[in-house]
């Protein structure tokens, strides 16, 4: 409808009845989200390619099978989070071609992938903080960053960590996702010269309270190119990482 | 200059003048940031002209004073962030140059900056999120960003927001500052398509819980952009804005 | 009536078919409801066709189903909240022509109702909000107000909760529900002049602390007009909006 | 400038280079800001007579007595919130005829106010909990409330509250404050049937930490007409429960 | 018993059939509780006839049911608290005559009870409460006090506390068992004058936090005669309500 | 004397000189606590001679001294609690005999005491904790028990607890006030057969959270006989201590 | 051997088969850790026989028998904490000697076990602390330390702990572990004079909060010789205790 | 001493100058720390020339004085802890040879030191967290340590650390002192063999919540020799690694 709106004014100017001032003037004082959310509707589309998501917790297998279909259907890429066994069988069952990354709890649809632009290090301390870290980096390739992963660096074994230096220095963002203390981003804050998105994931056991106890010690981290996200948000720093390493898209 | 060191070590060695084991052990008796760290030095230099930061909380006037003339004597700009009044007046005594943002409680002396690369804007909800939001804002045009301020524009006059939308989406970057519920970077985070560094701010009564509310409510922003630093932390949110706006440093 | 059974006791003093000292005997067995609280007992009575609640969480389905029966023969609507299916079956049995709100989680009886007086609408931020907000609906329309809901308007898409600025302003009392930063009714309090009744729902993961992120962003809003409840008690903001909404009962 | 836009439409539409329906549909698809905020501004000049609140808390007496100044002199009633002495006198001094309420912390300049629309009963528990009170209660009165005060009326002396139920029961709304264990709302929303803002206040010691116990006390209240606002917010009680008791404003 | 065997030993010394030394050494290898604690032992045998207490929750039900048979042959009575159905089989299979509350989740033997000695009352603000107020009214029963039961006064239908008032005032001492806001105690205990324990029940939802807001409204309760227990310790309530309702033990 | 009035009234029907409907509006209009609470007003003249109290905190010296005289003048014995030097110095200008415990921070008058009855000891854990116990222990003097104080019996020096055990076991209550840890009730709750009252106070650093340690370390106190009372509560726990040693007043 | 490989391609140099600039690249390549933390690697060398650990929470039973038989095959002793029944079958069924500790949870296989060094005593509070308890022990005796295990000496019942002073205060050093209110470290630490590891568990209801309220109560112990480890962690209190009891290695 | 006293008891009877009734009576009746607690005294002689110590906080200057040189009278070593100006001045007034440290807030006295026994490293994060490491450094060495200090070698500057890992390598016992995120033991205990005693420091804002950050962040830490004490205890670190760098004291 509103299209037809555009398209009518359009048309007034064809047929000489308004002037192109006119017409400029008159779209901008188009109702704001008309115009006002058209320009993020126009952005939007600009981005065209860039994947949709769904978060899949507390929705019903055939509720995501058929989001993911639909949206599948427009031909852009899909990630799906925070998707079980049942979800996956389901959408599998409705787009073939879904792939479903168990660890991480993903399922995704890449569609006509842009070339990767910026480089992505996905960090983790220990092994039970992989799935967060897999769904950051899924997270990143998905979106159109190069990811390179780096598993079990916990601080407490600070050589593992330093043998990888050099791929920490290459990276434009990194992702660094910690449970128990959550020392790590500290750590790399100090090494690196780039942003660092801390991820705190409810790894441990009492008095890391659910993922608190990393959460507290990101927030407080020393060294000023941190920031964080909430507990176990693997999806949006690796979101995040990806808008960084991209670098601003100046016009 | 240290791999100079090291080959002049084996150049001994090559004319006999000493032993391998005299080299090894040499060799391992190097401080360790001579061998490993050598590189965090010298990419410490690579970016030479970027400020040095000092805390100035805790620290007596004349501390501050005597670590700020000593890093200003360096030829880099100097910043110092939670400084009073005392503070103040002991560093204008060693610096005259210096300058000192009241409001902001910082002090800052800029010596031959590098062009502005890249846009911040820095968003405060409520006047009295000001005093945060110019820490960041200070801290931002310090390190090389070109810097947008717009205050007072809190979620429950919406319009006030609206109205500076232009101004938003030209930004590489966004600080967002806010207290009392802290829903500010919700309501930007989806304006816009660059990354949000929202700051929590101390600014509230009763159950703000000095920052604690503003905290989790950006924690759990729904705009997957928005990452998050400590309460108050307007400093580091302008250093990780700068760095986002900058862009990858690609070689 | 209470005051009548006074009257009548008072004129067998008058009579003297009893004694001064047997009515102030009999005045002080009374119950003591039916001297002081026989006011709260006729106000109920004046008040008829009000619905009576039952909260079934913790009752077996037998119980609810006993009381809702028990009640529904006296002629009054009845609501029954926190249901599940074997509820939703036991009364169903009982009470054949009840109504199960499975997303709700209600049961509702609906018995010669008056006239819908007053306009309640009731907002949730997300999907996941809404069997909350359907419990506050379903309230609302049984307890006589004239509902309309409006779902998926958080915060981040701020052009959705704009397209629906007319409803709002409609409005006789809101209730919003939301959960992970709760940000929702410190917007919609700025753009309405009612009273609006916040619901933090338990709606989040990690940091939404299983809805207290939202209940303390609610508040600490900066609009005024908030009030908040319990979280996830979507019946009570339902019925509060519902008095506001029909306005003081002025003799 | 908009209203200049405004103009110019009808113009054209005066010079017949429009049609009436074409300018209203052009009207209705002004941006956001302009009609949308515009309705609102509109509905705020409707309410004219409306006083403009100013919290004090933080700002310096200079600021405060500038503020109010300015306000008072477009003829609306002013009322400040935490104000201390010097905020008092130095208003004073700029705005002779306010009025301080040294309890409440409360300055209040009242201009030709209208005629008191609705019944507001004001209680508190302990004589402590005073200051909150006296600012719901000048609040309400401000906003064209008429108030009634009924103070130390705790439940550990339940008599004391029981002998004013006559007052509680002529309310239209009921604004309840409490510190310590925050019972009071619990009771009192049991006597009436109007709704009741519940006031938490910092008033207690040890597990009371600040009001909390208060307020989680207030959320759990078992009576369902019953919300809460923030810690010792007066101000927001006073103003939710004027609301109430004016009723919906039906056009 | 054990002031013999001391006697005894020094009989013989006396006797010349040992030495000093080697009874000061017998005395210093007795067990510790053989002398300093002696008086303890002593003390529990006084007191026989008391019941003798399990804890079963994380006990198997074969464990259980060992000790409390093995209690029970030595003719004192037995409770034990926190059992389940298995628990109850198990124990009913070895003890035939036991009781099983299962409401109260308790299993009790009598044996040989004293006469009743003082009364207490058990008062519960819900029907919810119900399984602790029993474990109370159960253990003051079994350790020798007259109970009386109250159930179903929250504070939000005043008129059935009140009417219960004359049984209130009956007692020696009473255990108040609420949830949600915890309110009952602090009305209760200001219509009495014996000490009230007040237990929190983790009865409610969302901000009730298992029981903690009701801890803390109890704690804070502005009568001075109330104590408070653990969340859902109805046992530790229900034994120190009895220790008090006996009165004094004055030998 | 109030049935009295009520059996007045009603001779006056009978002789009539009056209405039945005078009567019941006459009845009607009494004063709440006049039917239903005359006789808590009777109960409380029975306990005549017990103090009355006056929490301090919070209130002008003036206030304090006004409120103490008037009591006093009642005959009653008076007890002031939370007063600093100001209090005291205002008091005693006032009522002359007063006597105030500066450690304790309290004022007390003693005016026709009863005989002492029941014996409350009152234990504390260090030296710190002296000004609770001695609120607590001058309390139970006021009130009528006999007190005996013991001082820095703290469990990590165990030798001096036990060394009072005889008068730990002469007691008919105890009231038991530690900070930090708190665990000095669990140890006494397991050397004694009375009640103990426990007292979390507020001293201790870091993660004693000014009481919450020693709270929750008693709330969990694993002997049956412990109950607690706030954070610093020495006169409430004095006052329950008293009550209980006294023993039930049994009609 | 990482010396002599160093050493080794010097000798290289010494004889001219390379160069000074071909030894330093190479030196440059080699991985960090074969530099800077051959030490470490080193060190653990000499270390060896210490037994390896894996925590099997999280990790399905397959990945545990890897890990284990893998680790068993290097003649290692080998440690499993936290296995449940299915890990330990299948690590039963990988390495056939292993032994399943049910009660501790662990699995522990004892490879040329050096001569016990040292003595830890283990003592919990509680029949319910004994699997955290038996977990430190069992950790204590694979790395080497003599254990005595003292169960049920909760301080509720000092007698029990005092009849055991003797084996205390042979100890070199102790593991505490205690759940409730965790006091029994506080009277512990008084009685020796060697370091106690003090061990919250999460044994307890309501407020003991999972292990919160011990943790707190241990972390204000009186005592100075108290430390602290994670909530339930028998595993860091049983290496810690018998890292302090084998005592300095001093070369 | 005691021994001989009930020797010397013994003889009497032996000598038939008393009865074996009497003797009983008298064993009784004698101090309880005078049978059971007369070995912590020996076993306190024996450690003599161990200090005593004094916590000043909450103490007069006066007070302070009077301990101190009462204690230093006795010819051992005395610590004063958490003194301020007026405590040392007052002290340095009564006992002139004390050292009083004003960084570390402690005051100290040395009398006939034994030799140093075993090597504390004494490491903090920051040089905010100075004043409580300079605490267990002066304790260690008062105590008998010999002491090596290294500061602000936070994880941000991994560098500073590693430079300084032979240090850490000698040491018997390490004490990690850090405040904000408390990472720095986490990667301490990693590149040590020996007990890690962790001190978090109230040094951060915002959420560092006063050593709360830090505190979780130790009690997390994924290395196994360390463990915690309480917030800004500086002294129980030095303490307790003193004990265990001295090693065990093996008869």
């Amino acid at each position: 409808m509103r299209r037809e709106a555009v398209i009518e004014l359009l048309r007034q100017l064809e047929a000489h009845t308004t002037t192109p001032e006119a017409v400029a003037a008159r779209l901008a004082s188009l109702p704001f989200e008309d115009l006002g959310f058209a320009k993020l509707d126009h952005h939007r589309s600009l981005r065209s390619g860039m994947p949709e998501v769904i978060f899949a917790a507390g929705k019903t297998p055939e509720q995501v099978a058929t989001i993911f279909s639909r949206l599948a259907a427009t031909g852009v890429s899909v990630l799906a989070t925070r998707v079980d066994a049942d979800h996956a069988a389901s959408v599998r069952a409705a787009v073939p071609p879904v792939e479903y990354h168990e660890l991480a709890r993903c399922l995704s649809l890449s569609q006509s992938p842009p070339a990767p632009q910026g480089h992505v290090v996905v960090l983790c301390a220990g092994t039970s903080d992989l799935p967060i870290a897999e769904e950051a980096a899924i997270t990143a390739e998905l979106f159109g960053a190069r990811v390179t992963r780096i598993a079990d660096v916990g601080v407490a074994g600070l050589h593992r960590l330093l043998a990888r230096l050099d791929d920490l220095r290459r990276a434009d963002a990194i992702v660094c996702c910690a449970g128990m203390e959550g020392a790590l981003p500290s750590v790399v804050g100090g090494l690196v010269a780039v942003p660092v998105i801390a991820v705190p994931t409810s790894v441990g056991y009492g008095a890391a309270f659910e993922g608190v106890a990393a959460l507290l010690g990101m927030l407080n981290a020393c060294s000023p190119n941190i920031s964080v996200v909430n507990i176990d948000n693997g999806f949006g720093a690796g979101y995040i990482a990806t808008l960084i390493a991209r670098g601003p898209q100046r016009s």
